[in-house]
């Protein structure tokens, strides 16, 4: 019944997956695990006897004690693993991107297709926060009306210098990308994207804050704020207006202290604080899934609509246009899920 | 249709009057004031030309330029003046206390029965308190079913080195207990107080905070936190606990900032900032009922029950003791007003 | 001291002035009206002995007994009662718009140069409202850095089907646009329009809700999200992105109930529950300013640069097309009233 | 390195634990079960492969395949199955109470300080609540100075109606008794318990609500107000007034939704809802220490103390008065755990 896990990739996020499923999760362990440094493979398991640590992604793939699989590598190796896990008929867990060029996720799509069956599953993890899930239970529930307008905003205390406006955009607005698609159950057909005055805190290069405007296949509009020099924490808005009421994430403090002529909650200090408790319902929701020989989340068409919609931004951001986006005809393989966004097909 | 006011009492408060009837407030102009000290008394009205400055409150109350008295002298001072107030036939606005001794109240019952028509408000503006109205509101609406519960906190910044026990329950738990009764709709019948841990910022001779319990008529209990040291702004705390709900008063902020990991609204620096609007719509109504021939607002019963229970609270404090509290009966007179608290008898 | 004031226009609005300036605030007194409607005018004034009915507003602005203007007749007729009020040397209240083309609203601000002092006060009470004043106060004390986004939205329970959303941009966002400029301290140089999906509330001629974006001179942009059939009630939001921090209106409940599964906190029913005491200070400051012989408040300038961004406004919505705004050279005149806003020249 | 876990005790309780041992924590397995109905036994573990079925508690306690015991069965039973898990040396989790005497209690204190080492941990989860846990460290950090008062409220939806007021206070204020002890580091020397009004929707024996009055060896005072058919939910409520600010629990709802003139959020269904995560925590905290070979958590002095008070308070409440409690002197073997509260020793 345990889920025998391989992990490929053994930088930071792929350390805390290993943390994750060894002492935080039910269901699983991890048997293997490779990386392009494999003394970083090594000293990632060096406490876990057993793990079988493998020269290349392959090897671990085909390695018969790995049932599931987690991609946590460099986004342009993603798309050779998931298409080598899925001729391999095993469970993939691909984090985000699934690939890193729209074609790339199209050749996903095909295989997985062809195999007759979902085999991946991408790590959007906010379709696994308490407080997304309860915007979309309200709106399923009809608490507000037909959702019209999705406010959305992305706030991150510092980023690296290095960082660009693609990069931003592929990283970043991502999220806001699925949640939005989650939340509002439809496609994005054009962006946008404006350019407010530029921090004082932000590295020159990069145009920050900056607005994504979404249009959606049913009409709704997104505005997406991205700010993410901000300084004073991580924080993620998120207000959707109905046609009679609006729906709202609450602030997330446990505990409000009053000093000093004010009173105060904690805002998050950076996505592990905001967000940790997601990526355990997240990997616990696909272990039950793969151990009981289904699949569940975010799949391979979530994948490719945002990579195609990061696309569609990073050249909206780069124009000063508004360009729409195309996407093929969605395979019927995929309808269920995309609608349940975290059901178990 | 305009008011002619004498005002007695030309320190702090008075002179916060004199400004609220002539710069704030509609209706109403001060044409007299007196003060013990009769210099205070010229220097509040200086800019204030045709104003008459009388030697004593009685001279005062007499002028036949004055149709309405405010008395905001020393304490002591308002049996003498709001009785001269009830001879003259003229409506009498007196600050807390309405009287300092129990048997100072009754002969001002006394004297206002005698008269035939209520003719004195007692300044207890907390029931002109948008948040405590909208309480009262929720309760006479049913909201929460019968009240059961009442937790109040009183809490102050810093008081003078002076300042004693009896002095925290006579002038300031005073305003919770009249809000109880108005709330709650009752009278008090037996007080207690409790000493917790002594906070390191009160003098030597006081117990701050302390806890005053009140068993109401009608078998609600009250729980009155007064904590006057508490340095960080002037909070005023108030929540019922009903059958079947609560309801509270919320923070007062106007704005929420975040900076620097927190998310924070403003806590009030004092009672003026507070209560300014409660003080404005307190003698708005009054100068509207004496405009129109009326009355309003609390009643002499009203100061008496206080005087009466603040009597009880200090003696529950020094005795450790459980103290219950006898009133007169109550003459049919009040009746009406004391139900409604802030209606137009 | 007390100041005479004459009303044009004793409709609705007129009337609640009237009411206002007799039975709330202090120091004016209404002395005249008129109306289109020589019987409404008679009507609103019915009960107070003493006020001129006067049959033309050019009549009312030569009466010796009027010391100011109210102007709160049709749009149409702003421009002609503001000249004649300049004309006259009398200060003038101008209700929204300070009139209805960009050219009359030039030659409001030629005459009033052209008088060599400010005369007119346009009626954009958001400036005195508690919680925009916080806002201000905190960027202008700096404690979230320079501005880069407002987030603006502006939600009404419902309009009458002959609403259009022509009438939409000029009498709803114009609050919006007026408060944009005042908390950012900069003008309008471009506006857009997005149309997302329609509510099914909205009458057939009616975009509903809209998003209009505007780009300031100083770089910051402004999304105002406006839905004016929202149903669930007046809520009027606001936030600005600063550098390092944020700040927001906070919700107006006084209290919160607890009840059936939810702790709750009202939301307003109308713009009379939301703004009501924002109308009280805006003409309690106008008063004390004519009172001193000076003025005070939005300017001209602040009313022809609402109809200008308005008219932008409404060529966006028509054509779907970014707008640029181009307004005349400010005069010296004008320049330290609008940047304090609401400070006294 | 995975700790294999027996449970004394099937019904609701156990039957979760087993499930989250199962389903939701790393690091332990359930290999063994009893119940004092073996069919309740066996039908809990009847899709657990593996699991053995013992006739008693000590059979399962003398299992070589049991590492560590849970004891869930009823509370009079905890004693005997403690007392033979120490014998046998093995740690135990038992669920509260310790026992439901004080010479019960004191016998299991002798025989661990007997032992030499802690091997029980008693399961007051609030400890593991992520609100009562940033409640104490703002304490620890000195935020708001020394703690004076603690207010609490265990507000309960419904109870059976067999429920007796002996039982609140044993089974509901217990949790808010220990908690007052972890958050103010400080044992209770009295208890006294005041009855409000009553509830029509409690049951005819039931004093519903409460307010048990419990003082602190440190001088603080503590308030619980326990109501238990409040019908609105599940809330519990806690706020410390310190010297210079206060600190209290955060609402918990994820969403604020606006619709109806209102704006709300959840207030917890019920314990289960608000405290899942503390019993997750609480357990996996649990697991980890049993691996290590070390103890963690509320420890039998917790378990002796809460037995001690609730005793003094059913006092409290049938007498009417105010009842000293007196402890044994604490043995030095708890005084680590007892400061930490949640610390590993």
């Amino acid at each position: 019944m345990t889920v025998n896990v391989g992990v490929i990739g053994a930088g930071m996020i792929g350390q805390d997956h290993i943390r994750r499923l060894t002492y935080v999760l039910s269901g699983a362990r991890v048997t293997a695990v490779t990386d392009v440094d494999l003394d970083r493979a090594k000293s990632a398991v060096e406490r876990l006897p057993g793990v079988q640590v493998h020269e290349t992604g392959q090897d671990l793939i085909s390695d018969p004690g790995v049932d599931a699989i987690i991609v946590a590598s460099w986004g342009p190796t993603h798309e050779e693993y998931v298409l080598a896990g899925i001729a391999a008929g095993k469970q993939v867990f691909c984090e985000k991107p699934l690939a890193t060029t729209r074609e790339a996720c199209e050749r996903i799509l095909d295989a997985e297709v062809a195999a007759g069956r979902r085999l991946v599953m991408v790590g959007f993890m906010r379709r696994y926060d308490d407080g997304y899930r309860a915007m979309k239970e309200a709106l399923d529930r009809g608490d507000i009306g037909a959702p019209l307008v999705f406010h959305s905003a992305h706030r991150n205390p510092t980023v690296p210098p290095s960082v660009t406006t693609d990069g931003v955009i592929a990283d970043t607005c991502v999220h806001d990308i699925d949640v939005a698609r989650f939340l509002l159950d439809s496609e994005v057909v054009a962006a946008q994207v404006f350019n407010p005055r530029r921090s004082s805190l932000a590295a020159e290069q990069l145009q920050d804050p900056l607005i994504l405007l979404l249009e959606m296949a049913n009409g709704a509009l997104v505005d997406v704020e991205v700010a993410v020099n901000i300084d004073y924490g991580y924080d993620i808005r998120g207000e959707i207006l109905g046609e009679t009421g609006t729906v709202e994430l609450a602030e997330s403090s446990q505990i409000i202290v009053k000093r000093k002529g004010e009173y105060s909650g904690r805002v998050p200090t950076d996505w592990r604080e905001r967000f940790i408790r997601a990526y355990d319902t997240e990997f616990q929701e696909w272990i039950n899934a793969v151990a009981a020989g289904t699949s569940t989340g975010p799949s391979s068409w979530d994948g490719y609509a945002a990579t195609v919609v990061t696309d569609a931004g990073s050249e909206a951001a780069r124009t000063g246009q508004r360009v729409t986006v195309s996407m093929r005809e969605q395979p019927d393989f995929y309808r269920v899920a995309n609608g349940s966004g975290t059901g178990t097909d």
